[in-house]
């Protein structure tokens, strides 16, 4: 029996059949080593990642000086942009709530070598949205020298307002990191003359890639110090990383199977607007029927147009992963359980009793049939 | 017309193709986010890494208590091992000529840190090999407390003696980490009781896998620090990474489908010797035919049993890109020129006045035909 998958905010699956293809096309006719050889084949894979590159700015309403850097993932994205910041000890750093760990621990790292401070970004317990005005007053309380938020949150689906907070922080002239993993595609992005200066994407989630593949928008004028290092295919004689961005910060060879794949992702990622409309027609759904059954408890930002595709809610009397396990076993749902990577939103959400929560990630390939599988297994499991 | 590709030092191509049928397949029907999910698909994409990890191990002769751990390249892989180290202002690290900037550019971002030591291992000059007594007698002079070494240049194709090295370093406790990029799935690797710690293998080379997943097995008892943090999918409300070797250096959502890729390429890696023998015979051939053109410079390794299928050479008169230029535009041939990303073996070589040196990367798809269309091109370009 073939598997309910909704498990897309952990990893969009499947992706478009395009993207099949051109992995498995470049797999077998071009995977060379770009940008190390001066042969055809090489300039061809290096051609394809300038215009991924290209792809990516342009889906993110980035300046056209904006810099597009590739990693191997939006983990290894937050490690170069948080490892690649001159850390000071006075530095005021402001989190969301919502940061996911390959934000929040890195941030404990250099924490714990700088002694910074860490503030959270206030939230209104309530509406599980974030507090513009109390924000405001924060900073005007202790500066923000740094500000890092998620677009979207991976555990409730709250479309942070990122614009608003970038403005704000912006007045003190604060470096502003945004996670842009479970938004990039999905959610609107606008970051030309937004005050964000960067603004991480993961290619194999919102944005139907594959994995292998993931990055940065660097739309300020910040420049980071290399945080990973090795050989470029140039200058090879420099002890240090030569060149200018985005190359100073992309060592080793690049993955162009993925890039390729990414690349046709994007072309096929035409109407966002559409496609959130549909997962939020469905998450809407889906909510209004577990509302209706004891025992489910929801957690979910107030505003439903603040929301995307991401549903997560506990069953009482029983701990998240029972239910992952028996969605799993007796009506093979897979769904994510527990604290999905993300730290600090538990203590608001009061969930730790329920050892995390249930999380249901309607994605682009998502059917309604099988939110009806899900909604009638919940019924039951909540029922006893 | 087709390009003859002759890069595979850069990385081999094609792969086998079971490897693109098990990355299209895996793809299509398994690519979730493994170890993440506690659903069938997720531990299916778990099971497959952990096996791949075995068959890495057996691969390497490893210790049954090794660990094997996976990052998204050998130039991470060399990032989380020296970013892992405790490192200390009165450090001897001796590293060979032959290190690729993956190593010597991450080193010499520490030394500036720390400001440790960093001396070459002896290189007898006309033998373009190691001089091990004159390597025992460094080590007594100045005590090692880490050695780096390849196991192939990725130059002049040369085996190091990493085990008598190792065994050397070890009689002062250094730690030993070896650069196996070239080498892992062509050269006989035994880690058990090496004295090695860290060997490092990037999947795209002489594995044969695809580019997004190299890494290293760690096998003696030094652990390292986290360099890389990140979400692990597990024990959520820790600020520091969690859990134990291998999962506590690999944040972030695996590479399944680039890990499934390694996977098949393991499986059909079944004669490591005839592999060695044939792209040896290749290499010999080509260079007995080089030999006999007038103005071909060959930078090689004495003996021929400590050499791979890497030849690279220069032709009086030219700069290397310049002969790489030709060589594609005329011949449709790919080579690699310049320095190879190494930047201490060029002042024995002496190929500065060159450029760097043109690099023929032999491979197991390379064929007797298209040596001769080589031969014949650099035959005409020496010529003038």
């Amino acid at each position: 029996m073939e598997e309910i998958y909704l498990d897309n905010a952990a990893t969009t699956f499947p992706k478009p059949e395009c993207v099949y293809q051109a992995m498995d096309e470049i797999a077998r006719t071009g995977a060379v080593n770009a940008g190390r050889g001066s042969y055809a084949l090489a300039r061809q894979a290096s051609g394809l990642i300038e215009s991924t590159r290209k792809q990516i700015k342009e889906l993110a309403g980035a300046d056209d000086v904006a810099e597009v850097v590739f990693t191997a993932s939006a983990t290894l994205a937050c490690n170069v942009i948080l490892g690649g910041l001159e850390w000071k000890q006075t530095d005021i750093v402001y989190v969301s709530p919502f940061e996911h760990n390959a934000m929040m621990r890195v941030l404990y790292h250099y924490q714990k070598q700088y002694g910074f401070k860490i503030i959270e970004l206030a939230l209104n317990r309530e509406s599980l949205e974030l507090d513009l005005s109390q924000i405001r007053f924060q900073f005007t309380r202790e500066h923000p020298t740094v500000v890092v938020m998620s677009h979207v949150s991976n555990v409730t689906g709250y479309i942070l307002p990122i614009n608003e907070v970038a403005e704000s922080a912006k007045q003190y002239g604060a470096v502003v990191a945004v996670d842009g993993s479970q938004a990039l595609g999905l959610v609107p992005v606008k970051l030309k003359e937004s005050g964000i200066d960067f603004y991480v994407f993961a290619g194999h989630k919102t944005l139907y890639g594959p994995f292998g593949v993931g990055g940065f928008i660097s739309e300020g004028d910040i420049s980071l110090k290399p945080f990973l290092v090795g050989g470029t295919g140039s200058d090879s004689l420099n002890p240090d990383m030569p060149g200018q961005m985005p190359g100073i910060l992309e060592p080793g060879s690049p993955n162009i199977v993925a890039i390729a794949g990414l690349h046709a992702a994007l072309e096929a990622c035409c109407d966002m607007e559409r496609q959130l409309s549909q997962e939020r027609k469905f998450a809407e759904y889906l909510i209004e029927k577990l509302k209706r059954i004891d025992g489910v408890l929801l957690y979910l930002p107030w505003d439903e147009m603040k929301r995307t595709g991401i549903v997560s809610f506990s069953i009482e009397g029983y701990r998240a992963d029972e239910v992952g396990m028996l969605l799993d076993e007796d009506y093979h749902i897979a769904v994510r359980t527990g604290y999905q990577c993300v730290p600090l939103i538990h203590k608001y959400l009061k969930d730790e009793k329920y050892g995390g929560v249930i999380r249901v990630g309607i994605g682009r390939f998502t059917k309604q049939s099988e939110l009806e599988i899900l909604i009638n297994a919940i019924e039951e499991i909540a029922e006893g």
